[in-house]
């Protein structure tokens, strides 16, 4: 694990997005309707995806455990396509980007999972950071 | 949580797949080569990717905790791609399928966490399920 | 940690309530309207309720790991009171009341901690066994 | 999860307290005598409860995980009441509030285990917090 | 992970001791008199103890999750000297040898942590398997 | 748990080491030529013991939680001995001598579960401190 113990703290931010991607328009609207049978996939994945975030440094070997003092999970659904966008802050002296990424893979496989018994053709697509800040460089991916 | 009481335990088996894309053929040569700073990336992956599967039900609120009897992670690179293949077995009333795609995932967020001091363009493409038998239904995913 | 090698696999099921009081009829309107400022209460409860009744084992040192093969965590409010209901299910040698409460006890800590923002005077009430079947002696406890 | 990025570190401190009843004198006894089959309650649920304060942010998905520099739990029998109490100091952006109530229901959850075999008729009463210091507004809670 | 899917379950015991060497006798006593001041000793060892030997799959990665099905840990002081011994036994595929070490470093760890303010001189001396029934080769260690 | 709060942070560190003394030449001979059946005994050690690290005041009752800002854990054979040693920074209230010995713990053990196919009697020799800096008194073991 990276020594961190001479670095600064300062605010850093780092947003993560995953895809999933249904193969049914009734399998997006099941979702937005809250009407699929294994619960409220967008809470479920939120609640779940906001512990994964904070258990990134338990399952990512060279991951240092920080402070999570902000974490957000917010859903957008274009066509068959569920974006999943999870920003995280921190004050301390390395980046949230893998735990941005983790949080939103965590809540991907959670709707996966959920949507399995009503479609089985659901896949997760790019998990990717979209913007970093506060470290030695600024990251603002373009739109793909 | 399905109830699953009164189901037949059965040889279940489910391969998962996740593909890490870098930006450079020299992140690749690094990895192979086993030069890349913070460890050794297969073998890292591969450690938390295992502790990974069995987490699962941990991690996701509707999986059942179920005894993962083989699990094997294994590499094939293509170009700027690392393909990631995760196969579980079973024998219990349901499938391991969300735990290979849990594995695949974990250890696509190892390669990102190890990778990015060396190529900030590195991307999680497509976590899918491959193949799963056993169930009600096989599933054998055609080649895309 | 009780020998249960000799005993033999059965059905068994458990029902446990926990009772979140708060203390004005608003903070019960807030919930149910789906308004509380961190989320959805009912369903964040439910799936860290659902984690909780898996994780049982970790946390309680002379509980034994089984199969969660059912869980439902359902809601009743009457008045100020919210009765959280959680019913678990194995087949194994030992029953899952323990489970029950857990989960019902993590239920009431996350409405418990969402809430918090809104209403200083919210307790939790009775967690408690309501139902047991499957072992050496049933039970069926008065409405009280 | 709520942004706390621009709060100042402070001491601050909580009490929580759990009641667990038994329904036999003899009971309270076996705990206190430490004859108590499963082992020594006091210690088991104390250890356990300390584990238990230190994975709140696991548990709960809206808490910050933070710097937890103070714990204790100690009990107080009464007739058939156990009176469970966890203080819990940090000097972070937010309280202990929530690990202080998790500690306790843990705390009681292994009681209740523990003396499960002995008696059927304990129940956990309420978990309330009795006190917290440090944050916005300080409270206290009436004695009832 | 090796596949185990072909194997029969059978009964299976394992038995593992770590020694903690105190460096002064007034340490040894201090442990027996329930005199350290950071709690009792032997239990919050034997409590985090059981608590390891449940959670050894979720720590090595090529242990299989298994049944824990009875586990006791116990003590032998002589003269300097804190003996564990850890005994496990499950009905499944696969042995508990790990689950017993797992179980017994845990303990010797919590001992060494309780102790190291009263004595900076703790050391942890073999930990080692005992015995083993169950599988392809029972193994009786010889005292050494 | 002892109360820290009053306490300064100051960079402190801690070495520990554990010993695992195999049966024969060709074990070690086996791990360092990468040809262990189980997998890369030394890359999957220091993933799982990095991991372990972090984890510690998850598994012993009176550690603080405290922020790990840098580990390393690295081998040293000798005849039948490979000696681990790891090494753990932070920059807090308190050491972390426990979490490095918690490292080697889990590594050491790691090494026993993946040899263990191959040599029936490999053995945890002496887990200790070897030194620590930064705290209230330091400490350098003499080579024994």
């Amino acid at each position: 694990m990276v020594d961190i113990t001479h670095k600064i703290s300062t605010l850093r931010k780092a947003v993560a997005t995953a895809t999933v991607k249904a193969s049914a328009a009734a399998t997006i609207r099941a979702v937005e309707e809250r009407r699929v049978p294994k619960g409220d996939v967008f809470e479920f994945a939120r609640a779940a995806g906001l512990l994964g975030i904070k258990k990134t440094s338990d399952v990512i070997p060279d991951c240092h455990p920080l402070p999570i003092e902000f974490a957000s999970i917010t859903y957008h659904t274009v066509g068959l396509d569920i974006q999943i966008r999870v920003e995280v802050h921190t004050i301390y002296k390395t980046g949230v980007e893998v735990e941005a990424m983790h949080g939103a893979s965590v809540a991907a496989l959670v709707m996966y999972d959920m949507l399995k018994p009503i479609d089985k053709g659901v896949v997760i697509e790019q998990v990717r950071l979209e913007e970093k800040t506060g470290g030695k460089s600024d990251l603002k991916a373009n739109s793909t």
